[in-house]
């Protein structure tokens, strides 16, 4: 009946003492409403001297009482997009009329005096000001940890979206290397690399590349020279699921030790892959990890980390050494090993799996091997 | 010596009482610093619970203690392209540790009973509370109308992103044009124009599609059909500066009543350039664009509408009827004239101007005609 999982916010905003949630930031509003977001607004929230501030509302045990304040642009799309939330409310353009719409219906909720949670890293302080002043016994809090939490296990229909975007980042990677010559900047292959995602309609995010023995990862005029490496660490977006893939390249065949470094990763990886399956406690992964580099030759160059990803680069589960809570089947992880090295240079490799109900699959799993360029 | 107008600035800060300014957008970072913004958060500030948050800092009259709130990351970058800013403030990555990393340097500079501009529609809430609770005695009040006015006046460099961003929108709304056959939906023509766009390294922002004679402009699965007209009205963005046009197309040849509706768009654009020069009152722009319409014979479906645009889609100089202030050499209108004909549907041409010292400067006027498509 609703995109997201209802109970699971119910419990999560039981445990926080939420008696509703006002959602705002992209990301939450599209998870919320299984996709929506206002088109025109997508690409720029600013217009003028103010922004876009949609808020998606949602009563604790309620979630038929759901409301979105919208402008009134926009209504038409929304009731054909979102037809389960029925209360819709019509604000003019920008964040404090926006608040003002959300006051209003907190009101004709009977929730004035309750605690409502918000997205306080992301609310402009102008609309935070606005609900303060329209809503003075409420106490607004953060939200942002339990909408994080609640997209913590991917649907299928997400899990779709993710292979998708990773199929096209990875693909967008290697068009990156083989744009590549003796001399080529690493400014010029990350613009490369842009083109690349948008000819696969896919938003660029970012490029880190870095061309050994240099340590730089920023695009500069930094050139990738004959018989050296590169990596590639790009981030694109498509529907508001994202992809971060490092791959890496080298003009002519790289050297020995180059390709250990980086046989080095594939095995860590391996090793690391290997482990992730339902209820395997989050820190053992990390624990793992960091002992197969630990354990490794090339140990005091190399770093293990992992991270949950899908609508944010940095999402649950954490992969932290204090978080002993297990895998679940539908979680998607960011696993990367580098090594940096002196003489090679910055040999990385960073890819994503799904937790499966047996184990897990990788997503965009093009060119983990090295990709040679002859020029 | 610095990349904008530190006497300007000075004033509107003294006129306005403040002490110190802190940006943190992303176009007003940009503006201050000469161009520089942190390529990592270019295309996505979030990050895991918490986003990206630089401050520029520029205490009044001692625009040489400026200060900048940076992450660590970004240091040897932003040390390269904005030398003139000296004083770099690590900050962990996040908003509160950003606006701790401001305290800090307020307290420093001896500010901390001061007024200090913050753009209110935009600083994250969690910040602004961060601020208000290290600075207790500072006044925190908005900055956006100061840097909105200070951003008013392009230099030539601003308008020369400005060319090239209007002349690759321009181009891409045509290729749209051109991808049209009797049945391809509003939602085909916006995605291809996206493509274009990109693939002349431009953001896309948005494409509002209208497949006469209906008038819905958002892109769905409503068909462009032989006879009838499209408009194409697009935005999009390079380096911070955007384009902003509107374009009419037609499957076939356009039947006499659409003509003479584009016409009479052509008249009234091309009424509102001849007044365009600086001296102009603003007010006098819209009044004239108004009467215009008004004296047309269409005027029952017509509307004028004219907005600076540069960085932002609406900024300085405000062309309302209370404005009595001049035009300058070197602001940049967006002109727009619309006739919304229940036979032919939503005709509308809009295109932008840079006021020079005689008169105006045509931006992007490529394919201000039809675009006839003969499939």
């Amino acid at each position: 009946m609703y995109p997201f999982d209802a109970n699971k916010l119910d419990h999560l905003m039981g445990d926080a003492g939420l008696n509703l949630i006002l959602a705002c930031t992209r990301h939450n509003v599209r998870y919320l409403t299984g996709g929506y977001y206002y088109h025109f607004h997508a690409g720029a929230t600013r217009m003028g001297r103010t922004q876009y501030l949609p808020f998606v509302g949602i009563p604790r045990g309620r979630v038929e009482k759901a409301f979105y304040v919208c402008r009134a642009e926009e209504r038409g799309q929304l009731e054909a997009a979102v037809p389960w939330i029925t209360h819709r409310v019509d604000a003019v353009r920008g964040t404090v009329p926006a608040a003002e719409g959300a006051i209003k219906t907190v009101q004709q909720l009977g929730l004035t005096e309750s605690t409502i949670g918000v997205e306080l890293p992301f609310l402009p302080a102008d609309a935070f000001l606005a609900l303060q002043q329209g809503l003075p016994k409420a106490r607004l809090v953060d939200a942002t940890p339990i909408l994080d939490e609640l997209r913590a296990v991917k649907t299928p229909k997400e899990l779709a979206l993710l292979r998708t975007v990773y199929d096209r980042v990875a693909e967008a990677i290697q068009a990156g290397f083989a744009a590549g010559k003796p001399g080529t900047t690493t400014a010029e292959i990350a613009r490369c690399v842009e083109r690349e995602m948008a000819r696969r309609d896919t938003a660029f995010l970012y490029a880190l590349v870095c061309a050994g023995p240099g340590r730089l990862r920023a695009p500069s005029s930094a050139r990738w020279e004959q018989g050296r490496v590169l990596h590639i660490d790009a981030g694109g977006e498509t529907g508001d699921y994202l992809a971060d893939i490092c791959r890496m390249g080298c003009l002519g065949e790289p050297s020995r030790l180059a390709q250990d470094l980086h046989s080095a990763c594939i095995e860590v990886q391996g090793h690391a892959r290997r482990l992730v399956r339902p209820g395997l406690p989050c820190r053992d992964l990390l624990i793992e990890g960091e002992r197969a580099v630990a354990e490794h030759r090339f140990s005091q160059y190399g770093k293990f980390v992992a991270h949950g990803i899908g609508m944010v680069s940095h999402e649950q589960p954490n992969i932290a050494p204090t978080n002993a809570l297990p895998l679940e089947a539908g979680m998607v992880l960011s696993i990367e090993t580098e090594f940096i090295h002196p003489e090679v240079g910055h040999v990385k490799i960073e890819d994503a799996v799904a937790v499966t109900e047996n184990g897990c699959e990788g997503l965009g799993d093009l060119g983990r091997d090295w990709h040679v360029v002859h020029p």
